[in-house]
């Protein structure tokens, strides 16, 4: 079905997307994604990433030739270690960290409580977890378990969602008795981009270790964990790194802290000789301890793909791109929706905001169902945000366009 | 390359293959499986069962129409309830479990951490857990993880491995203190099958709740977990539910103990509304609260296949040939491998056995090395243990009696 604006539209003095198109360097790009022919505006990239065409072509030779083919051998030719080669491909494309330190396996939420723990242990005699209410609710939900298990304290980093969360905010909840600082470096609903490296700073001022959720960052905000010194950082894969719906996740430890990383999912593949099967567990070295049961083969293929093409062009011209995309969408708002009442709760400043835009009005609720119905899928977010992510792969400036002409249509006739 | 005996093999009076794959009724199901065709001997399918010709196709459609065509809308349409979906499809087919008890996600270790955590749980003040050497490694790793976090006592069972977990041996560890009783159901060097009704009748008389792993039984020997009354249990897909390498695992737990289970990663997956993203995690209802992350869907999809499989001729036609498959393996050993010095180390009662025969010789790691370069593929276990493992729907007799002819001719030449 068309996404054209009909009659009822506004009328935007807005820039023209077929020269911001003309003008992409990534636009190549987009034509390698299932579905880009179709008329669809996609604005969900962000929660999951549209599959490359090559993926399935990928699985289907997984199936025949690995698995089918090399049956158990595989185990022994590369399935062991690619937790471990995958993690590095991220590392390298995304996370800007050294080859040793990043693995894939589990989901998000499930590393999240690994990586907390082992956290929590690398500061014992600390009783507090500095965190926000802003963050994406697995987050909270996992620290106060973890809390409730360990003793310890939650203190909660007050931000107005809007202005996003400042170091000061941060600093002022900090003591000697912070054990960990749990962050998202962007946050789910506003986009707000933390400034990831004075946190850190600010936390190993007061002795704390800092865990960092990459999951709205990575793949779309160029990260530097080694340079900032971050000590862990878990993310999800299936968002910019278009694993695929329920793709395993990713941990990052610093390797300094590696000799005494601990963990309590103790399982046989985290183990220092798994086949030995010994009695005791005993932890393999480096960022393998991270890693419980079998590694997630299958659920780890598709990421690759997507890892590899960020490699191709480089997370700077990822962000660029990104920029211009939220930087339009955040004009067509201003053009053809702040008109009818609605109001950008992303923040204005490139340099602040991620991968996504959140425009709110009290009708978006019904406005996204309406969208969906004409093929514009954005998401929603709780209370009134129409959530427009932009995954900077495979959208283009004419989707943006069409998309935001969608939503004023439909916030109109509201 | 050829597995056929060559002059140096010994003349077996053994049954003819021929014959046996003439009467099995199920042997039209094996040219479904990739590599069927092919000369290769395949005793690993316990590990990772060979793929289904479906399961590539059914993996290129995903990409394209389901992850590629309905994007984020795939979570409304069916991608939120197919863990429960796949768990009843398992429960249904292989558990002898009713709806609405069992789910798929996370590897099979983390699985058993969540539902050690909520099984002792469920006997608050009770503090032994009662376990057997000779259980998987990740079975006693964690189970040792969760005893120092919760200050248990691990309680072992004292076994022959030969001889396997008798009823007694488990009562004798018993008392009113028994929080747990964590068992394997097979056992996996062995195929020791323990007799799960009793053992969970003399653990209930204690006051104590059972968890059984089922990765080695299930879909091998039929299960009747709600008549046997088991509190919960685990199992893993990638062996003869045929998942692919690292598919996620499952976990069951009766309905009666729904109302208070209790596991300690809280996910918004696992939330009651996880839309709401409100302040503090409440317990969805049912089953569902032993999930953690968003589902694993892609890891979900092949094990789809087997299970459908299973569930086309019944649990009672795979168990028989299961037996039939294990008793020729034996009587191969006894009339090929016995006489060179082997020693048949699975029980010989077929009633008390899973779906594999190990054959114990002290050159067994080597022979296994030499059998893997001849297009044999059975799996090696310590100390000297060559593992036989006979996957019923995709084994057919002329494969055991090759690999066996072939364990002989290099064992024989060793």
């Amino acid at each position: 079905m068309s996404t054209q604006p009909g009659p009822t539209a506004p009328d935007a003095a807005a820039p023209d997307a077929a020269a911001l198109d003309a003008a992409d360097p990534l636009a190549h790009l987009r034509e390698r994604y299932v579905g880009s022919e179709t008329p669809l505006v996609y604005f969900d990239g962000n929660s999951l990433g549209r599959p490359l065409r090559v993926t399935a072509e990928r699985l289907t030779t997984f199936v025949e030739a690995e698995w089918g083919g090399r049956l158990i051998r595989g185990w022994d030719e590369s399935w062991m270690e690619l937790p471990l080669v995958v993690g590095d491909e991220i590392a390298a494309a995304c996370l800007g960290a050294a080859p040793g330190q990043t693995t894939v396996g589990d989901s998000t939420t499930v590393l999240l409580y690994k990586a907390l723990r082992a956290a929590c242990a690398l500061r014992p005699g600390r009783h507090e977890v500095v965190l926000c209410r802003d963050d994406f609710p697995t987050d909270r939900y996992v620290a106060a378990s973890v809390a409730r298990e360990l003793g310890l304290t939650l203190r909660w980093v007050e931000v107005d969602p809007a202005a996003g969360v400042s170091t000061e905010d941060v600093a002022a909840q900090l003591s000697g008795d912070t054990a960990v600082v749990l962050l998202s470096h962007v946050a789910y609903r506003s986009a707000w981009l933390a400034d990831a490296e004075a946190i850190t700073r600010a936390a190993h001022d007061v002795g704390a270790v800092v865990l960092w959720d990459l999951s709205h960052s990575v793949g779309s905000v160029p990260l530097a964990l080694d340079e900032w010194g971050v000590d862990l950082a878990v993310g999800c894969t299936y968002k910019y790194l278009g694993g695929g719906p329920g793709s395993p996740a990713f941990v990052y430890a610093a390797q300094r802290h590696h000799h005494v990383l601990d963990q309590p999912v103790t399982g046989w593949m985290g183990h220092a000789d798994p086949f030995a099967m010994g009695p005791d567990w005993a932890p393999a070295p480096g960022i393998r301890r991270m890693i419980s049961g079998t590694p997630p083969v299958v659920g780890m293929l598709a990421l690759r793909d997507t890892v590899a093409t960020i490699a191709e062009v480089g997370m700077t011209a990822v962000r660029a791109k990104s920029v211009s995309l939220t930087s339009y969408a955040i004009e067509l708002a201003d053009a053809l929706l702040a008109p009818l009442g609605a109001r950008v709760a992303s923040p204005r400043d490139p340099a602040r905001r991620g991968g996504h835009v959140t425009v709110d009005h009290p009708a978006m609720r019904e406005v996204v169902a309406r969208l969906w119905e004409r093929d514009v899928i954005p998401d929603y977010r709780d209370p009134g945000g129409l959530r427009v992510g932009l995954a900077p792969l495979s959208t283009s400036f004419a989707e943006v366009e069409a998309g935001m002409r969608a939503a004023a249509e439909v916030l109109a006739s509201s």
